[in-house]
């Protein structure tokens, strides 16, 4: 297939990647340039706008931060849906409010193109190996038709709905379970440590007796281990996630006291220099005593 | 050996009954003695106070409902320590705080008696089965001693330290994290309805593409359906369990603040009148639409 | 002055009012036509777009419910930017986010327009009065040139900065302060209440003796007698204002542990069907027992 | 009037000087003995224990820290409750449980001794000029009798009701009602300072236009000038009585979701180190910029 593909960051650029591999031609684009060098030395077009990277493609893929960002790559002034062909699908794999989904599906139908929410659960190394969790949504011609994308970056894809939005509402909601977890560790840690108990010896316990979760097991180890640099996922973007995930229940009147307070949770650890960590940071700040993290 | 059993409610009955299958001789006590008949038909002798089922005994076991009736059951008017002979060891497996568990382990040890902290992880099904995950903690020669009880009621038996309150915060710690897993599924259930996406699929991509957990497999499938009587762990015990880690807390100035908003959850889950359901409603009740469960 | 009023809702319409009453001359425009009658007939002439009621005037003055009614108005299609004079003053006294007020002032003296945000402060019944207490911050020559407007309009006018962005952050921390307290009379309430003590008796010793304040008087009666409607000030709109509130104090990474909790309570309150009682409904929403208001 | 004294903190130490200066007969009792030494020197006994302080007496006043404090003192082994006469009342000016409350009410009326709850409102200053707000209830009759202290004391009493735990249940919920303005005020202050505007005019606004509460001006000065020592009333005792509010409500099964972050943020001020400053501190450290405060 042609692909065009928008936003090559850590997620995106392993993503593009899998995709040249598995013999599609990709014309990228990337808002700093210097990104899409390494593609380009394995085959792939450099566009010089969104617009350009959609032009005559069978579809588009786009991975970028948020909302702001699709908004702009889509329907800003060089934007890609001016240009997608009709018939052309737009593989949306950002994570982004159900309500901008719900927007994109209705202008692309509107222009004759086809429309898939895709967001996917992993991280950049994941991406890499082609092994991503793709959460899918979309009209059934037109997930068909973004299979062989979709199997290319992902080992395995769930479809969730006919409804795009149905596919960013689940993503949302599992980063928000997995947020959560992670300050529950960091404020269970804190508890056991008062007690003079070490924070891999509950671990053992909580994980190894209860929860049997490898999700659990290795975050609980890199909370315990204060191991929060290099990130996998960015604190500052567990942020966002947590605050898409409000506002989606906010607008359909869904309270959310758990999440009402780990947004919080997120703007202190910020608000304490952590944007940058690992996200599983936020399980220490809330808690720190002093002298070690905040 | 010979073992006075004092706490004989959902979870003591099927412990005392692994014992007595273990071979043990038993002397039970129970504040309500109809509980005491099942066990009587199988052996065990029926005490008229602690004090009796303590009296020349190896060992003594306790599994009450809280601080208050440990209390009682001890150092009451007719209490347990005061029989309790030199040397015989007082396994105590209810979830009570550590700061009780400190004070039982000086007055103990004042009496030359053997103190071990044995709260255990699991259902009455489970107990019933010998199948619990024991927490021990205790001095070496008093959890040799008891090792006999903890291997009859405990398919594992955890060593978490000598100082026997470490047992207990990290039951309260374990409880505490698995509680807020209970409130956080119900809350992700809540948004990704509001979604138009049925629990079951969220459940499905959740569990099966991140954490992988049996326990969030079976109460997410338990919050999912709505199943939450018969309790398997009643609510009103839940929001015990949530105030005792909070007070520990407090206790070591150790902020936790999804704890403390979890602990809310309770008492609003307790006010709308699901006490006597499973601990999983209090995922339900938090954010339950009009109509169905509030 | 010639004046151009865009938004004739509760609070604009008896602004507006105040301004004819003045002297002014008024062009006025609200999306729903019927509303500018009344002011049609005390001699405002009516417009069909902002654009027409920005056109040759001396001021412009926006009071709509939130950011994208003030951005359209502005910024849309038919919108006001573009026609309003150079050297016009255009004061924006709806209660909006310190951003879009920063970026109103950019655009505004980009195109030779000066700008003023005068939030203020009072109920619809007060704004008819001329009583309402406004916030301004903007330019000195700007705030000179809306002299005439602000004092037909208010009792008072605090000036509390030169950037603009200023007075929306103060009214926002405002009202944060005043739902905080909202809430915490209701809870204040359901707590004496179940020690069989009248809302009456305790709100006669906590504002008697203690907090003395006109603000507690009023709207401590109002929740103890359950008067929510008609609304003063709609609970819709001050969980909107409580969001914009915590959306700065998130873009400056200043946590707000209250506020977070405050925003879901109002979130709780929609659900339960409040959104148009007055927002003092939030303090009963919260702890409403079981029969009476939930 | 002979009147036992027991509880010579600040508080207490202030009140039993009014008693003195009234012309009554006292007989103190502290425990630490130094304190005692002036309230001598104008002529009251003093005592060994509080069964000395009540013997004889015509009433018993106690000012104590906390629920324990107030039970060794009356039913510990060399307790009030065991001498003081019968038909000679209790005047209890402690912060404590209404549960307490309820108990003590029990216990003197199988004693045939009368008792009636007076906590006070108004910090150490206030006491010794004898113009605190005295909440009083309790048995018609009792009141009568305790009308000579409590108007010593007070320039108010407010008589809240026949069963004493209603002026216990008061005072908690107006202590969490300032405590909760202490934590608004700070949130507040953490926002509009974020946005570039400074604490005194948000102040200005707020009380001078809104709230126009002298307690508001007084603690939003304090808190504005980070005045936070010597302290008025310390942050630890203000934790202290907002976790008496929560198990009181969660007692009753009331919900309070303010109130339980509320608790969360004293704990985080005493684990910041707060414990022994004005409680006021709280609303700085909930919210503090990085190199201030926490």
């Amino acid at each position: 297939m042609r692909i065009g593909f928008v936003g090559l960051g850590r997620m995106g650029s392993g993503m593009a990647a899998r995709l040249v591999a598995a013999g599609h031609q990709l014309v990228v684009f990337n808002r700093t340039r210097g990104k899409a060098a390494s593609l380009a030395a394995r085959g792939a077009a450099i566009a010089e706008a969104p617009a350009e990277a959609a032009r005559g493609v069978d579809a588009l893929v786009t991975m970028l931060s948020d909302d702001a960002a699709v908004e702009e790559a889509l329907f800003g002034g060089d934007g890609a849906a001016r240009t997608l062909p009709r018939g052309a699908v737009h593989v949306s794999s950002s994570t982004i409010s159900p309500e901008l989904s719900a927007r994109m599906a209705e202008r692309h139908a509107a222009a004759g193109q086809r429309y898939v929410a895709a967001p996917v659960l992993g991280r950049p190394g994941i991406a890499e190996r082609g092994e991503l969790v793709v959460l899918a949504a979309g009209a059934p011609d037109a997930l068909e038709a973004s299979r062989p994308i979709l199997d290319a970056i992902g080992k395995q894809v769930r479809v969730v709905g006919v409804e795009p939005p149905k596919a960013n509402v689940v993503k949302l909601a599992a980063n928000f379970v997995m947020a959560v977890t992670l300050e529950a560790l960091g404020e269970a840690y804190a508890l056991v440590e008062s007690g003079g108990v070490d924070d891999a010896t509950f671990l053992d316990v909580l994980n190894g007796a209860v929860l049997q979760s490898p999700f659990v097991e290795a975050y609980g180890k890199r909370i315990a281990g204060n191991a929060f640099a290099p990130a996998g996922f960015r604190l500052a973007l567990g942020a966002k996630d947590v605050r898409l995930a409000l506002q989606a229940a906010e607008r359909a009147a869904v309270p959310m006291p758990l999440g009402s307070v780990l947004l919080y949770r997120f703007v202190a650890a910020i608000a304490g220099g952590h944007a940058d960590e690992d996200w599983a940071a936020v399980g220490r700040v809330s808690t720190a005593r002093r002298g070690t993290i905040v």
